[in-house]
Order: structure tokens, then C-alpha cells, then sequence
């Protein structure tokens, strides 16, 4: 249901990968690989725009994750011949932890998302680059995701695919078969899955998000499609409450022009 | 020549952070006290606005900082009697750098301005509290600042004030003299100025920037009013080379609706 033309997606994202890296001067980015599906085609497009020499992957687990993962994404790097940086996060989460040993699960897994935001950032200073984003359309609105973490980068290519349109084109592009079939996971412990997190299927939540933000439906319409409206109310309930992670910090207006509200574009500012 | 009604601004910034706050069922905020002005000001907004008892401020020193600073903060807390907490980033920023012994100073303050958002964003976590900003508009204009670092916040109520009007405000507050009338300082080594680092003073340049931004004047308006033109010019392109910044990530268009395009304000998305 959701329109999903993976010839014409590969043409438009890897142009658009190269022309908004280049026009700032810029030949080279950086991505996470976690050795999931979103960063590692975030990487198969980026090599396909810019050459394989000018993507950096950056593997930075902790002590915590999951070997496959790793192997995962060495695998990627291999088929891409992409070049790549490992660094643990370990030391540095542990470090700040040792002051709060009764932080839960949820405020680890967001500090360890943070630290590798602030290790692709400076891996991009040190290497003249641009952060490639890797979140999905699904994590987005639903806010699957850590603010000022994995949701941070500079230039997002999938950030207007949902999940299943990130499988379908994984696919077509020949990200590895052990990538694109695996049970996506944030791996944040053993065993973890998104699917037992967030309580139901991707492919369930990509068709009622896809009618709900795209096609515009109401809810007695997406009743009358079969959607149970329980179901419903908990999806959009995900998509209002993360709203404030799809925004900019609000600031007080008390000026005639106030930074994005009414000074906002680049088109805002001429020479 | 920048308006500033202190009396005003004050009555509307301690409206906005009671109102901003509480509509999302919070009662608390989460401040990084640097011992500067722009934080000192955010934290007497705060405590007016909520009660000391829910103002928490954070000292994040770097064996570097000076120790003044640590100093300067610990009398804004007990001038307001707000809560407080002292987390040294040292460990965790010293164990990634370890790995990259050649990077300069710009990397190293930047990331340790990451590590003290990851730091702000935890404890508002840990204590349902939302992370107040602290830069003003002139570092914001200006770019001079470390994005998803001391830039990134839930709200900001001092991003509309020009450097001068915070002063002001701060003054009229009764933020500590120590504290207003020192030298702006990133503090990432000893005896670096704001100023120095620009290369301008903040006097000048708020009146540049207010007559281009706020008042919209032209290059011709403002050599006519006295600004010299590689003044202009070198302001004009920090502003921007900075709008990045001040943007959230650019994702590729790809279907009808996409986040932060045709996806966007609250009122989009009813129930």
C-alpha cells in the first residue's frame, strides 16, 4: 500500500546525498553503523554518491552490545570498502554511570545514543565531513529514537522512508542479507527487539502511519480500514507526545525577528 | 539603541518558562551553570518563575576550568538557593581523547560541550525536568556555540536578547556583580575572552547585528551609520555559515508529508 519505487528512491537519495554534501564544499561523511538496516543503506548510498573512500563508518559499541552487531557492520564496511573507525564507549558511559549507579535501562541506552552523537560529531571535525543521519520515518514520528542522539546529523537520506520502504530498498541496493533480515534492535541488552518494545509489528504501524500522516486519514477511516481504534489512539498518542523531539529548542519571542520564527530561512538572509 | 524595558522583559521570560514548562505537565527545569551571566540570568528567570526547590543547577567543570568559575556558579546557587549538582567530566572526556592524543582545542571544547548536554539531558531525566537553555541571541546569530552542545535545550528563555540586553537584565535581576561584570568566557583555557576569540566587542557587534536582523537595514544603511564594511561583511558571513545550526537535520523529500517540511507545527496534527 505504502508507494515504494526503489529505482526512482536510489536515483533521488543519492543525488540528493551529493548535492547537499558538495554545496557546502564538503566531499566526505560520516555515519553510525550499528549493523542494522537504516545506517548500513545510509552507507550503500552515501558510497554510491560520494565513493567509498569518502564515507567514514563508525562502530562505537559498548561493553553491553552484541557481537553480530559489530559483525555486522564490518561486514558492510567489506562489501562497501568504505573506510572505518572502532571506538568504545564504554570507559566514558561507565565513568559518568559510577556517579549514578541507580540509573535505569532507559537512561543509559539514551546516554550511550548521546556519546556516540558527540564521537560522530568530532569524528567529522577531524576529518573535514558531514554527519549522515540514520533514522527512519517510522522511529520519527513516533519517537523511537534519543534527541541530540541517534536523531542528530547534519543531512538525513531516510528520514522520509518508513521502515518497510527501508527494507524494500536495503534490498535493491544489496545491503547484506543477514543486515536486512535480522529483528531490528536498538541493542541495548540481549534479546532486545524494537517490535517487543514498541508492542507491535513495523509492518502493522508503517500502513495505519502512512494513512494517518500521508493519505490524511480521520480515525473513523482508518476504523472503516480495519484499524483497531486502540491501535490508533496509542500511535497517535506516540506521534503527539514526541513531537518536541522534531523541533528546535522554543525560544522566548520578544524581538521583531526571533531565531526560527521569523528569521528562519537561508533564503531570509541575503548579502 | 537596542530597546530593552527590563521590567517588561522580565514579566514576560518568567511567564514564558512557567507557562512553556507546566503546559507539558512538568514543574522543574535543569540548568548548566557555567558561572557566566547567560546561565546566571536563565537560573534567576527559572527560580522566579518555578520556586528555588525546582531549579537544578548542574556544574560540569573540566580539570581546565577555572576554578573561579566553579566559584561564580556556587554563589548563583546560594544567592537563589536552588538545588544543585557537580558532575567532573574529566573522566569521560579524557578516555575518548586518549584514542585521538592530535585534536585541538576547538574538537576538545566542543566535545566537552556534548558531554555536558548528554549530562543536562540525563538529570532532567532522572528528576522530570526540562533542560532550560542558556544562549543568548548574538552566540546564536553569530554561531558561536557547539551545536547539539550548550545550543541544544527544551527552552530557551534568553535566545531573544542580544548579549548587551542580558547584561542588562541580569543587572536589573540582581544577579551577582562577579557575575555581570566579568569577562565572558567559554573557559577552555586560562585567560581565554569571548572577545578575544571574536575578535570584535559584544557592544558592537549587538548594534550591527540588531540593525541588520531586528531593523533590517542594508549594507549602504549601515556603512551609513558608521559600521565599516569588513565589519559588516565578516558579521554577515558568520551569520551565515552558522544557519546550519539553526536548523534542524535536512531530510530528503521523498513522499507528500514529510517531518519538518509539510510535517511540522503542533496544531498540524489534531486528534
Amino acid at each position: 500500500m505504502i508507494p515504494c519505487n526503489t529505482a526512482l528512491l536510489r536515483k533521488i537519495l543519492v543525488a540528493f546525498i551529493r548535492d547537499e554534501v558538495r554545496k557546502v564544499g564538503i566531499e566526505r561523511v560520516v555515519i553510525g553503523l550499528s549493523g542494522g538496516v537504516d545506517s548500513s543503506l545510509s552507507a550503500f548510498l552515501a558510497a554510491e554518491a560520494l565513493g567509498a573512500e569518502n564515507v567514514l563508518g563508525a562502530r562505537m559499541p559498548y561493553r553491553a552490545s552484541s557481537r553480530d552487531s559489530l559483525d555486522d557492520a564490518a561486514t558492510v564496511i567489506a562489501a562497501l570498502g568504505i573506510r572505518s573507525v572502532t571506538v568504545d564507549i564504554t570507559p566514558q558511559v561507565d565513568a559518568y554511570f559510577e556517579r549514578f549507579p541507580d540509573a535505569d535501562e532507559r537512561r543509559r541506552g539514551n546516554k550511550m545514543a548521546r556519546e556516540r552523537m558527540t564521537i560522530l560529531y568530532d569524528q567529522s571535525a577531524r576529518w573535514q565531513a558531514l554527519v549522515l543521519g540514520t533514522s527512519n520515518k517510522t522511529e520519527l514520528l513516533l519517537g523511537y529514537g534519543t534527541l541530540h542522539g541517534d536523531m542528530a546529523s547534519a543531512l538525513n537520506p531516510i528520514g522520509d522512508l518508513y521502515k518497510t520502504q527501508v527494507w524494500a530498498l536495503a534490498e535493491a541496493l544489496g545491503v547484506p542479507d543477514s543486515v536486512v533480515h535480522k529483528q531490528p534492535s536498538a541493542d541495548l541488552f540481549q534479546g532486545q527487539t524494537d517490535e517487543d518494545d514498541l508492542g507491535f509489528r513495523y509492518r502493522e504501524v508503517d500502513e495505519l502511519l502512512y494513512l494517518m500522516v500521508d493519505e490524511r486519514y480521520s480515525t473513523s477511516e482508518l476504523e472503516a480500514a480495519g484499524f483497531g481504534l486502540e491501535f490508533i489512539r496509542s500511535v497517535s498518542d506516540m506521534v503527539r507526545n514526541s513531537q518536541f523531539k522534531r523541533r528546535l529548542p522554543i525560544i522566548a519571542k520578544v524581538s521583531q525577528r526571533t531565531i526560527d520564527r521569523d528569521f528562519r530561512y537561508a533564503r531570509d538572509w541575503g548579502r
